[in-house]
């Protein structure tokens, strides 16, 4: 039974805390939070939990195997490493850090500690993700022309990072979780319009042979849209996150070179068939990706979802952050 | 009783002829098409027309006073020049040239012979496009943050332009009609698959106090997505144009800017209210912009969408694909 | 090479004339219509035809051999039987005739002459019709449960016949097509709110085996709707007419019958699985069903939608406007 | 402080508990059901709540005031009346009983006793519904044309009642909530498929003025439907609960009555304007449901969905009931 701490208590943690619980091969022990409101409500929520307002008590417990940090990103690096050190093995929220370099220390530390690190990038854990990622490993899709991501609502407006920083994580994750080939160079726009931070951006991420990859993210959208669009030599792929049924649609619709060469005739035409929505597993991907921590833990695997990951991620949003300062100036990774 | 002559009978000519022909104003007295297939079908379909091969019948014949030219782009500077040194109106299919520099020397000419250039932006002339207009000049939307626009399906490949010549003068010329600043720069990203041609692009454009705008063309989506989001100060549009009614949504949301300064404060919150679609009028676009031309012509008054409007539109196209060809580097106008 | 004449160029009229005419093995050579603009209009769009304001001139024409009747309800029967009489084959506009007596004396009339009868069941030439009865063909839905149509708009009342009348032929042909089993009764309830005539109306058509089929029509609805659900026991069918491409999605949903018989446990569980959207063809059904009519005619076989099927759609709307009188009184059929 | 019993913890159970517990003017003492576990799951659940699988324990209990009946149709009556017997306020899970003659009982039981009695039509507390009432009461829509309900999925089959008793409830008690009007008459058509129980209905209601309401209702749908259209003679209503926003939407559309009487003008016609989505208050309906229920008791007043409004309901279910036995038979109310 592995023992677990939980440090924040805020938007997040509570789904970290039920879905932990939830589990039957570990055990929250105790949680941290700094404001007292947040503890009474968790303690009243749930039996045999401590609560504490000083983070050192999670990460030196000795009682404690494993810490999940739910904190905002400026403080993720900083609790992480306490609990590396203390010999815990962590879960963090995500973007994993504020910097390549902390993502690459802590990585190097939990190494050499052979303790698991992991990052939240829930998604990967969503039947619709796992069905995309079971396409293009079939060879389904054929070779990947672009990725194109979606994700804006009328949003609430973070005070300490920007909207890239705040969505662009999820979009970045699964994104180098379906195209694994690393990107080549990143180039990013948009603006602000109210306290300093970017509420609109666009981010172009480019591969290699020609794929390419592009996200916008937006606090100011009257609208909720969270659509991807992948496009596939074989076949091109819908996920529209907001349907209740039917959230991934695969269409047997492509482009064939032809050989017609006369002026007004088309050297490429397109080719149009079935649609086709596989059923997506219900499960909720949080519960799934705390069985996937406690499992890499008690088996000593790799999460698939590990802090490299997690740095990959860090890079992107670090490069887009750089060209977006600079009107979209290429930053080569 | 305005006589017109029409070159180019392919995919747009048809509908051009049956408008100018549907007007009480004028009458199309002949055709030119290099293909004889073309000039039968256009002389079995209506009484009275004249056909013929040589565009030089058209531009040079004395019985024609204004002649729409509604061929590829490669040959609008020639023909058109041709028509204005020959003394006719034109009204050029878009995009209006290939280059802002021929773009400028058309509109000289026709500026010195006192004759009427018009650029076929047909999109002016729609319901819904005239309907934000006049939000937007009621000051009902206020100051404008963002104007974000996707045109994508799986579309016809071109083989003489990429999809940002081919789709982007439809939004671009929208933008320009609804922001009416002048922009600052733009920043362009995309890639090309088949045949060398960027069948995929992504174009940033940047206006004076925060106003950004974004176009996203695609002729590789499984999907046709036509959708417009508007971002204002006091109010946000939803244009979409596949809708069969209620194409222009307007959302009484927005943000408000609160004086909150805590550490776990939000500096900026949300405000939502109803929504409201205006009726927008069905008259089809393309009957209004030709009458909107011979009007012009008979009451000697610049369009709207003058060759000044289309030299904008050119100038957005050539800076986009400088940029592209460079990875998004940005071109300042 | 088949001449033709048409009786009536109103709102139907032109479709008709435009797809006979782009037929190879057919020729339209006389239109009839009342109203002299009307007969403009058509001499006006096609050269070679003659315009005649007087329907026996139609009908005792020895230069022609069929004859398409796209008049109002009332006067089918009459203009019908004289071109049978004369020894035309007759396409009838739908609803074939106003009471199942003159259906019944227009079949036998045309039998004993053996000339082809064909009912303008237009939906059954559709993509979305013809891959639905391929479906049932074969076998994949499994028995049908039941028949739900939606054909609701704000709807140009009718100033001689109800909702039912003027919306329900097609919903009542394409079940006729796709179900086959003949209706054992109708149960039809609706009201009329403004000329008289019922805008709103509800039939229920009860087959075999616990068959059910159900249709609303509705002239008085805010938005259009065209939906049709089919519940099999193996799989189910959405069919929406107003979505551009997937007009038909089949769920691999059903019910599965279990053992359990506890107090409170169910005896009936549902399963879920893929969603399939086949590709449906996109021919304009007129074309086909015209040239439907001409193989017919050249070699003497019964059409889909003969006589016949155009009576049994009449017996249907005769049975549930009698019920709909008599506020939902069971007609057996 | 009221106290609170509660009868049944079942599927529904749960979300009455979590709701009066949220209020700060009751509070829950007991909870009785027959099921062990659902037993300990309340328990471990909530602080200070007894349980008992006896609900004599509730109704008999002197520390109680009033209970919540959440329980199958088929118990409501004897437990409600034995509640009311021993003095007791009750809220009773809909539909309130299984025949017209039960809720008379019970109504004027509690009425001899001064007790409140409260039938559980969430839904009347929604923010749509209350939207819709509010439009309805201000004479926005004008007289009302019809009323129609389209509530079908894939659905859990019930072992004990069929389609209509299961799900036509809400819409009968919504219908009967925003038309006020008593109804004259039903006729209801429907199949069973699988174990006798009715699983597809239609009802049909008739009011006074030609107002009609109809109901369809389905278990064995492959997509869920959850829209209601209401035509009035001003304004027309689409209210499409499975919409995140924007869930009521008020068009501007409607019919209009002219004086043309020639053989071939309309005798009516149609107009159309703008449409309008309100926005839609959010709080949770039961929430509001429980706290009307508490505030009916302490300053004594009558529900909105009082023993009359559940008597309507049953009324009707039991009517339609009837009439589906009898294949459409009119039952006159």
């Amino acid at each position: 039974m592995l023992k677990i701490g939980v440090i924040g208590y805020g938007y997040w943690g509570p789904n970290i805390v039920r879905n932990f619980h939830g589990l039957t091969n570990c055990k929250i022990v105790a949680v941290c939070d700094k404001s007292p409101q947040a503890l009474k409500h968790v303690l009243a929520s749930y039996a045999g939990i401590e609560g504490t307002r000083d983070a050192s008590d999670i990460f030196t417990s000795k009682d404690i195997d494993a810490v999940a940090v739910v904190t905002p990103v400026s403080t993720h690096y900083d609790l992480a490493r306490k609990c590396v050190e203390n010999g815990k093995h962590v879960f963090v929220e995500k973007p994993f850090t504020a910097t390549v370099a902390q993502a690459e220390t802590l990585i190097e530390l939990a190494d050499k500690k052979k303790l698991t690190l992991m990052v939240d990038h829930t998604f990967l854990f969503t039947g619709a993700v796992r069905k995309m990622k079971e396409l293009i490993e079939q060879k389904m899709l054929g070779t990947l022309h672009y990725y194109d991501s979606v994700r804006v609502n009328l949003g609430l407006f973070q005070h300490d990072i920007n909207v890239i920083w705040d969505l662009a994580p999820h979009d970045l994750s699964i994104m180098d979780y379906l195209i694994e080939t690393p990107p080549e160079a990143v180039v990013a726009t948009g603006a602000s319009h109210f306290n300093g931070l970017e509420d609109v951006a666009y981010i172009t991420i480019y591969f290699p042979n020609n794929t390419i990859a592009h996200i916008h993210v937006n606090w100011l959208s009257p609208v909720k849209v969270r659509t991807t669009l992948i496009g596939g030599e074989h076949k091109m792929v819908v996920w529209n996150d907001l349907e209740a049924d039917e959230k991934v649609k695969v269409y047997d619709k492509g482009v064939s070179v032809t050989n017609k060469q006369g002026l007004y005739d088309l050297l490429v035409s397109y080719r149009s068939g079935d649609m086709w929505a596989p059923k997506v597993e219900q499960t909720e991907a949080l519960k799934l990706e705390a069985q996937h921590f406690i499992d890499c833990i008690l088996h000593n695997q790799k999460p698939v979802n590990d802090g490299a990951a997690g740095r990959r991620v860090v890079q992107l949003l670090e490069a887009a952050d750089r060209s977006l300062k600079k009107r979209g100036k290429i930053v080569q990774l």
